[in-house]
């Protein structure tokens, strides 16, 4: 094909990409290939609908579908390929990623080329300095040419692994290596072309930062490779494996970019994004989330509202005030997070004291005139209806900014509003036993949600927890609850809607590097106390 | 201050924004101003709650507030500050976004120096050759010390103008100029810091395709600086201003990002996306609107289902049948879109082959054994609702790809689902004369919803019609299609309730880069023909 047509056939094809921006001045130094006209974007697109808006469970593509929602073959199945060094927080990413999406209800794997390193057995070719492990620096020297050989065969084939299991019902594949050089993104890429339905997206991540940089660097010597070593040792090595790989290193940049890749750079925990070529809804979702997130130590509270009228009558859904007894919660509920939030307060100050203090030591000319940090805001969020309302009615404004949202609202029972369990089983046989068999995706009729739809409902929410750096209490209901806590805890699906969340119960979390850490406390009705498990 | 406390004092300020990456080591090299320690931004944040989550009308910050939301003080200001050259797209996503955040309820207003420049008699200050305008290039010389002078005056007191309008009680101002040297931007940031509670974006568009540069200028020279001049003289003109422009354009680059600016650059109409430093809530929903649009030709058709049982018998919502005649209206639509889509095809391949025609003449060595470009897909999206779904049941899934999806559900009336309107009137007669006298935040009593509500369902949808590339047709119901009209052809709030949206009537829409095209077609029920209106 002449580069002029090809440059004609790739115009209508950008104009269909809506990259119609995109077409690069350039086209006469690229190869002039005939088998490969276009890049493996454009082949996969071409060939595939579904490519836009796709929520499992909220989007049905059969007329008078089920509760149960299509699987399958619902949208083409997407590759996330991470890049960057040692220590700079792509398994945070792709752990985060892999909740989230998970959350969401989409398939999703993390295939670690480090973990297929370590089960895979190569003492032998390995000359390895006396007393260090299987895996040493000069495993990552790029001029030991065996150890490379080793390393690129490892990451294919943990690339394989990914794409038999994508092959087999997986949705979405997360490559999770450094895949830090041009060749070996190349190679991924071409591998991945042999599968026309699957689409790439390439997630950068940089870190330039150096007190991020140490921290990823401690928590790494707690993991896998180090947990038996001395730790001054340890720390020398692992130094030495990442100037390794830096000798090698090439970010993503204009070459990949004129191959039309799709790819986001992150840098310094979302800091600065940026994005290229972001074609699909899933990987429009992946960088919006992405953006969102931050390190911030701070404190999600969440709890159901105090125990309202209906509940002493075991109705579910309606609108009833508090009872006696949900009263009584609430204003213990007040006292105790406004103790929480000085308690938050007065570590933090700690904190900046005992930092100044360091800056002292080190540095004579300090004045100390300076004022204190400022506190962090404290958000109350309830849903709209009275019970969370009146929960937290005796909370300060002044201090707390208090919030009604309405889609902190519990599950909307449609019919089924304002009935116990025994009514509707009574009322509604088959739609009690529909519930029974498939809670999560059970929809109520008469306009009612299903656990999936009130998923939906509070994505925006999470992100907003993810976006935040402020100190939050939420007040909502049974199904919202366990809802946000899955997505925190990482709870699997089916469990989800069977998680014990009672009455009287405050969850309190704190998203770390690592993961989030979940306290749990409860109120004690006589003491009139809350008691942490 | 110290530079080291400053440092220290910065720390706790950067985990307070989540940007814990973001300290750069090279405070040494910044001026250590007594007077001015932080940025501007960090100063507005700290005084300021309501930074998070923030939707009119949708979260409410008093306690049992009624269907008016909190107008006003609902979280800090926002100044979009535009950078880029001139065609490069500025006004277009000034547009877009003005149209957007106005859908979502936000004040939002767009101040344009080039405007304001018209509307300044300066014609005794400039020295122009005969016979142009008072604005030729060499108004936009940088070596014109007094045309510059003037050019700075103007940009700042439109900005004035911005600053007023929000302290008034406005949202978002845009102020669209080119802003394009690091002086002027600091010189804007100094003024707004003034206002503590004010934070500041800038959004720079830059292009680097020839092609949407040209179809730019091409644009730009029907405006009003060129309406009455000879089109050579014209194009000859501007892009001796651009030249001009040119000689003193800097991006928004390290410099600028070392001051913690908060910034996004728009790189070939979202093409490339880099964010910088993105903090609040309402920046985020920006950025991730603007990171989704596309400029391909394509059609949007949207109606209503046929007529329903419930809908001759007057009653509202319910989940009735299509009647006799809405079973005629649907096999109508379905042979019109079928017809519609050959249409589009047609038309594609005649381009497709013009362009062919085009390329051949130029060059000899064409050989046209290539295959013709794919045809765009078609979707089609319909409510869960039946009435809607039986519209489109005829539909051949082999050339239509169909979905079902619950936020195209109509308004949903709560208690008042499938009472007439005479009913409402009758029954609730509190609830009747609350709806009348504010349609737009009226929310039906039992958990029923508001238009806002709904603004807000749908607000996922407008995005993903933004960011695809399809053809679609989409059917729904009379709330969401005003709504989604609403969005698309910028209608004022408060005519949105009152839209006249009859059933049986398909509307097309085309977005152009200057807007969107709204074309309308009636169905004749005698005929059992389209007629365009």
């Amino acid at each position: 094909m002449s580069l002029l047509k090809q440059n004609l056939f790739n115009d209508c094809y950008n104009e269909i990409n809506g990259s119609i921006g995109s077409k690069s001045n350039d086209t006469e130094n690229k190869p002039n290939n005939e088998t490969e006209p276009f890049s493996p974007y454009q082949l996969s697109y071409l060939k595939h609908h579904r490519y836009s808006l796709d929520l499992p469970g909220i989007v049905q593509s059969k007329l008078g579908a089920g509760p149960q929602p299509q699987v399958g073959d619902a949208g083409p199945k997407l590759v996330v390929v991470m890049v960057g060094l040692p220590a700079r927080g792509k398994s945070y990413i792709t752990k985060k990623l892999k909740r989230y999406l998970t959350w969401l209800q989409y398939e999703t794997k993390v295939f670690n080329v480090g973990n297929l390193r370590r089960h895979t057995s190569i003492n032998n070719n390995n000359n390895n300095p006396p007393g260090s492990t299987s895996h040493s620096f000069s495993f990552f020297d790029p001029h030991n040419e065996q150890a490379k050989q080793l390393r690129e065969h490892l990451a294919m084939e943990c690339l394989d692994e990914l794409i038999d299991w994508l092959k087999k019902g997986g949705r979405i594949g997360i490559h999770d290596a450094t895949n830090s050089s041009i060749t070996r993104r190349t190679r991924i890429m071409k591998r991945i072309q042999r599968e026309s339905s699957f689409k790439i997206l390439f997630i950068e991540s940089i870190c330039t930062d150096k007190r991020v940089l140490e921290k990823n660097i401690a928590l790494k010597l707690s993991g896998p490779d180090y947990k038996n070593m001395d730790p001054e040792e340890a720390l020398n090595d692992f130094r030495k494996r990442i100037a390794n790989y830096e000798k090698a290193y090439e970010t993503i940049g204009e070459q990949e970019e004129l191959e039309n890749i799709q790819y986001c750079k992150l840098i310094n925990v979302g800091k600065k994004v940026i994005a290229h070529n972001i074609q699909g809804f899933l990987s429009g979702q992946c960088i919006f989330y992405l953006m969102n997130l931050n390190l911030v130590d701070r404190r999600i509270w969440i709890t159901r509202h105090g125990e309202s009228t209906d509940n002493t009558l075991g109705r579910i859904g309606g609108d009833s005030s508090l009872s006696e007894r949900g009263r009584k919660f609430a204003a213990c509920l007040t006292k105790f997070i406004k103790m929480q939030k000085d308690l938050f307060r007065q570590k933090q100050l700690e904190k900046y004291r005992e930092e100044l203090k360091e800056e002292k030591k080190r540095y004579l000319n300090f004045s100390s005139s300076e004022p204190e940090p400022p506190e962090r805001n404290f958000l109350v969020w309830t849903s709209m209806l009275k019970r969370t309302i009146e929960t937290v009615e005796k909370f300060d404004s002044k201090e707390f900014d208090v919030m009604h949202i309405r889609f902190l609202n519990e599950i909307y029972a449609g019919a089924c509003e304002e009935m116990t369990y025994q009514q509707i089983e009574e009322e509604y046989p088959e739609e009690y036993a529909a519930r029974k068999s498939n809670k999560l995706y059970y929809r109520y009729p008469g306009m009612g949600e299903s656990y999936l739809d009130v998923i939906h409902r509070v994505n925006p929410l999470i992100i907003e927890l993810e976006r935040m750096t402020d100190n939050i209490l939420i007040v909502t209901h049974r199904v919202v609850l366990r809802i946000v806590l899955a997505y925190f805890s990482d709870v699997e699906k089916e469990k989800v809607p069977h998680m014990d969340v009672p009455l009287h119960t405050v969850y309190c979390l704190q998203p770390k590097a690592y993961g989030t850490e979940l306290l749990k406390w409860v109120w004690d009705e006589n003491e009139d106390m809350f008691f942490q498990e």
